[in-house]
């Protein structure tokens, strides 16, 4: 007999997420994950703080202890917060597994099926995903190189009820783009007039290879409306599934609340090990040493780009982050390229759009990560990638020729 | 201006949840907690575990992987399934935060707002935590010594559409009983005559010390209904919060799907450390060891509850798991009763009955965790709170005799 399951699993079930961490190709080259470098992960001074753990401290470091999470990290986090010029204290972080339970936590805190949510369009995948198992009625809002089309905003604003805006102002995850301080203000006074929730998703914004980072948005934030998110995933290592979000107290303790009914809390032996970890080692040592590599690795992603990509695709230059996004004549569908020809021939992956946006209406662009691959690999995963998307761009001009 | 949330926090707000952990009074003895012996930890052969994956394996263990968890410990929980009973195999087992998290993505997986779901009354205090953010319809079914009374949960079926039930067949929380193998065997037939999922939650179930436990509802299930979880933090650690659910694959995928927007994936490193300690240590061998310990606490709680309890408070006798229950006279409010007396006098903690059935309708009863003290904590506690007990029960028998 037909098993009933909730409504929302037949829109979880199209996220497409499952495809991004897809490897079971050898040797492909993935532009597709949103990987760190992994030579990079501190191992040896990770290895050291968890066997202190292991070591001194009590027996209770292994028992259960409270949803809000480990104290000693927390007022590190408060003070990494800080130093970014963003305010936060012990009690008002909330250590999570990721900032993806960040956004799912956030969602859980304030949307009913069909309430208002807006997003940025293209937008992270895997925040669709969560945000899907809610059910909200989305409205995307296009992103221009300084960040999301406020105008844009405005419109939706005086035409729909909304709840939640969901951003990411710093290195945005698919575009790289980063807001202006001009919008930042402008999305706080809207969020205060119109009465919704932002929630400011920053895994990136310690990721900074040009310029400084703007203010964040819960560094604005008037009325306490902003709920900010961060992670150790792309600073430190993603298999460490450790991350944070700060919040005014009442809205953190209400998400503290929600959590222990999702995971009871983040695992104690990770949180110890990595407070352990920041006692005896500079967490912005190792960003900077990050960031050195990553700018080189995006600079030459850029100057491939600029050698071989076909003249008609453009592409964004990021000050930060951890992708590049493309653009193809209106005509290309890059996700249907990726399976018939990408992978198969050219060996090479990206993130399509159609799955960035909910409306899924957009197939001529993709996402592409330069932190995750050798030099080597970005040059060659660049150069196939070019190959084919200048012969179809060919084979689409000699068909639009022979069609006259 | 007044921030506008979602309708379900007003309820998982009130579940109580937050008080168990509570321990800011020195010195106070917790029955509350259902903590397992933080000196049975074994923590050396896990710290060279976790040594040993620092040191071995490849640069990716820090790495993103997939949502459904590290394979070869996916194998090894489902070989300790196949030995309990259960049939899995790697691929349909999903590695999880904890139990919990099984509890919160199948209620995401089954539940829309207003949905049917059957609870044992009473149940675990964390799973309502989860089901509140999922809104249902809830449903109790009251628990007899051999499991929920399937009686009543028949009338249920007859008259209300029912798309979950949610069980702990196996020494349940709070209770301690353990589910006769007529009434699995009636579920497992209601399930597929009524079209509901089962949610079987089997923390405990390697926790037996007296007798065998019984076939599982999922080695009883003929359509792929129940969804079965457990957890390594009763029989390694809490706090490494990992846990396990197995279903049939279709539901298996599904969930693996929602777990993904929920939190990515399981910490990789908690996954391999574990797994680690599995290769080198007998998983049978340790449980075997705190089972033996866990049984002399238990037969000594029941003895001093036997000695101290006033006559009029009855107590259940399980044959396993973390609880014993207790039940007072109708009129005695143990809720109230625990911050009046217990914790300030007493220095003595418990779960009272209220947040255990969603309609918190009963407060003469309450749970007592026997594993997570020691011996002489057990019998003091149990000595404690049996003075006030008998206390009350003094004034409130003057108090009915002087209203004759």
């Amino acid at each position: 007999m037909y098993k009933r399951l909730a409504k929302r699993v037949q829109r979880t079930n199209q996220s497409g997420l499952g495809n991004i961490f897809e490897t079971s190709q050898a040797n492909l080259i993935s532009f597709a994950a949103g990987f760190p470098d992994q030579n990079r992960f501190p191992k040896k001074a990770l290895q050291q703080a968890f066997n202190q753990i292991f070591e001194q401290s009590e027996d209770e470091t292994l028992q259960y202890h409270d949803s809000l999470g480990f104290e000693p990290l927390r007022q590190k986090v408060a003070a990494h917060l800080k130093q970014q010029g963003t305010p936060a204290t012990a009690q008002n972080v909330l250590l999570t597994q990721g900032a993806q339970q960040g956004i799912d936590l956030t969602a859980r805190l304030v949307l009913d099926k069909g309430d208002g949510l807006v997003v940025e369009a293209p937008t992270y995948i895997g925040a669709l995903a969560s945000f899907d198992a809610y059910e909200p009625t989305y409205y995307e809002v296009g992103m221009a190189e300084d960040g999301l089309d406020t105008n844009q905003l405005k419109k939706v604003l005086l035409q729909h009820d909304v709840k939640l805006l969901y951003t990411i102002p710093d290195y945005q995850n698919p575009t790289g783009s980063v807001m202006s301080l001009s919008k930042r203000q402008t999305l706080i006074e809207l969020a205060n007039r119109y009465n919704f929730i932002i929630l400011e998703d920053s895994p990136y914004r310690d990721l900074c290879y040009h310029g400084n980072p703007l203010p964040s948005l819960r560094s604005l934030d008037t009325q306490g409306r902003v709920i900010n998110l961060g992670s150790f995933s792309k600073i430190l290592a993603p298999g460490l599934r450790l991350g944070w979000l700060t919040a005014d107290p009442e809205l953190c303790q209400a998400l503290t609340t929600l959590k222990a009914g999702a995971d009871v809390e983040t695992p104690s032996l990770v949180m110890q090990g990595v407070n352990a970890y920041l006692e005896t080692n500079s967490l912005e040592a190792h960003i900077a040493e990050i960031n050195h590599l990553y700018q080189q690795k995006m600079d030459y992603m850029l100057a491939c780009l600029d050698k071989y990509l076909p003249e008609n695709i453009s592409y964004t230059k990021p000050q930060g982050g951890f992708f590049i996004w493309i653009t193809a004549p209106s005509n290309i569908d890059l996700g249907a390229l990726l399976t018939s020809r990408m992978i198969p021939e050219g060996n090479v992956s990206y993130v399509p759009a159609k799955n960035l946006y909910p409306s899924k209406a957009f197939h001529n662009q993709a996402r592409l990560n330069f932190t995750g691959q050798s030099f080597e690999n970005i040059k060659n995963g660049v150069q196939a990638m070019s190959e084919i998307l200048k012969d179809v761009l060919t084979q689409n001009y000699s068909y639009a020729g022979s069609n006259k």
